[in-house]
C-alpha cells in the first residue's frame, strides 16, 4: 500500500497544496504529532487518526510504516515534511523492497509562508538553519552561522528557541554580527496561518535579546535588505539595473 | 484594490495552496510571464489576462500595479513569488498611501517540490542560491558558494543553466569540490510537476559536467548525504541517537 507524506503548510487548510489535500482525503488512516492532526482534523473529521506526542519520531514513523503494509496512509508534517520533518526518517526506516510505496507531497514551509508575511526577505540567496541541538550538535550550527554570515546570505532560522532552549537565538545573532551591522534588518514571524500570527520587523541589535518562541520563525536580513512601507524587502537588483 | 502576488507552486494545479486558488478565482485580471499564465490559463479559462515577455518584469510590475488601482489583480508566479520572483519588485514600485492594497500569497517553491521528487535531501540546514548573474555580481555568487561550502550546507542551485549562460554549473561545482568529496551525492529535478519530470542522481564530480537547463533545479548533498533506495537522502541525526 502507500505512505504519503504530506507538508500540510502553515497552519490552516488553505495553506495547503491541493496535492497534500487529495492524498489526505484518499487515505485510510492519517498520523502525526498531536498538533499537527489538530490542525487537518477540521478539514476531514471523518478520518481515522493515530497521534503521537513530540519527540517520538521514531515510534511514530515505524507506526506509520506498519500501518502501510495493509492500508493507505497519510503522514502529516506542517510546512513541508522534507524541511526538518519526516520525510526523511520515514526513508531510513522505509525498506524499499517492501510492500509499502512512499511519496514525499511538498508543502509550503516557514521560510516561504513567513516571507510572505514579512514582505520579501528572500529575495536573494538565502540559508535556512534549525537552531535546535536536538539533533545536530551546536558545533555544527556555530558553522552554519558563520558561512551563512560570510556569504551574506538573508537568513532564516527555524526553532530559535523553546522553553528548555533559551540564549540559542542571542549565540546565533552574536556570530552574525561579526559579519553585518547591528542595524540590519530581521523579522519575526509569529503562529503563522494561525491565530495571532503576528509579524514584527526589528534590527539585528536588538533581536539578540528577542524572547522567540517556539511558534517563531526568524528572518535577519543580509546587505541588500530594507524596510519598505513597514516590510522586510531583500533588494533582488533591479533597482541597479534601472 | 487589491494586487496579490500568487505563487502557484511547481507546474500542474494540484500544487497551488487553496489560498492561491481563491486568490486566482476571485481577481479580475490575472498577469504574469507569459509561460506562468499557461500553466494556469487551463484552471481558469474565463479570466481576464495580461501577460509579458520575460526579462521585462519592471514593466509588468508596473502594469499590474496601475491595473490594480481600479481593479483586483493577480500577479502569477511559478513557484513562490518571494524566491527570486515579483514579490520583492513590486514591493519596490508599490506606493504604500496609494490605492492598491499589496498581499503575497506563499506558494512551494523548487527547492521543496524538488526535493519531494528526489527523495529528502534537505533534512538539514540548506542554502538556495541562483547562479544567474543577470542582477547580482557573479563575485557575490563565488561568495555565497563558498559560505555555503564551508558551512557544510546542503546546496539548491536555481537558474543552473541556460542557453546563453553555461558554465557556470561547472564553477559552481569547482567551488564547492574544494569543501565536499568528488563522491558527494547531488540531484537533478527537471520539469517538477510538469510533463517530462525527471530526478536524477549523480555525484558531485559528474555533476560539474553535466548540463542543466533552465527548467533544472540542482541540488548538491553535504556530509550527511546518502543514498536509500535510489532516494537522495540527507540524515537528520536520527541514527545517532538510536
Amino acid at each position: 500500500m502507500k505512505l504519503s507524506v504530506v507538508g500540510s503548510g502553515p497552519g490552516r487548510a488553505e495553506g495547503m497544496t491541493g496535492a497534500a489535500r487529495a492524498a489526505l482525503a484518499a487515505c485510510d488512516l492519517i498520523c502525526g504529532y498531536t498538533a499537527y492532526i489538530d490542525l487537518v482534523r477540521p478539514s476531514f473529521p471523518d478520518k481515522r487518526y493515530f497521534s503521537t506526542a513530540m519527540k517520538s519520531e521514531v515510534e511514530r514513523c515505524r507506526a506509520a510504516l506498519k500501518f502501510a503494509e495493509s492500508q493507505n496512509v497519510a503522514m502529516v508534517c506542517s510546512g513541508d515534511a522534507g524541511v526538518y520533518g519526516m520525510a526523511g526518517l520515514l526513508y531510513e526506516l522505509w525498506e524499499p523492497s517492501g510492500p509499502v510505496t512512499l511519496e514525499i507531497i511538498a508543502g509550503v514551509t516557514a521560510a516561504q509562508s513567513g516571507a510572505a508575511l514579512l514582505g520579501a526577505p528572500l529575495m536573494q540567496d538565502y540559508a535556512v538553519i534549525s537552531l535546535s541541538d536536538l539533533l545536530v550538535d551546536w558545533d555544527v550550527i556555530e558553522k552554519r552561522l558563520h558561512g551563512a554570515g560570510m556569504g551574506d546570505f538573508a537568513v532564516v532560522l527555524y526553532n530559535p528557541g523553546s522553553k528548555k532552549r533559551t540564549g540559542h537565538l542571542q549565540r546565533a545573532c552574536d556570530i552574525l554580527l561579526q559579519y553585518r551591522g547591528g542595524d540590519t534588518l530581521c523579522g519575526v514571524a509569529e503562529n503563522i496561518g494561525r491565530d495571532g500570527e503576528t509579524a514584527r520587523l526589528m534590527p539585528l541589535s536588538q533581536l539578540r535579546d528577542f524572547s522567540a518562541g517556539m511558534f517563531c520563525t526568524v528572518f535577519i536580513g543580509n546587505g541588500k535588505t530594507v524596510e519598505l512601507g513597514g516590510k522586510m524587502i531583500t533588494l533582488r537588483g533591479y533597482e541597479a539595473k534601472r
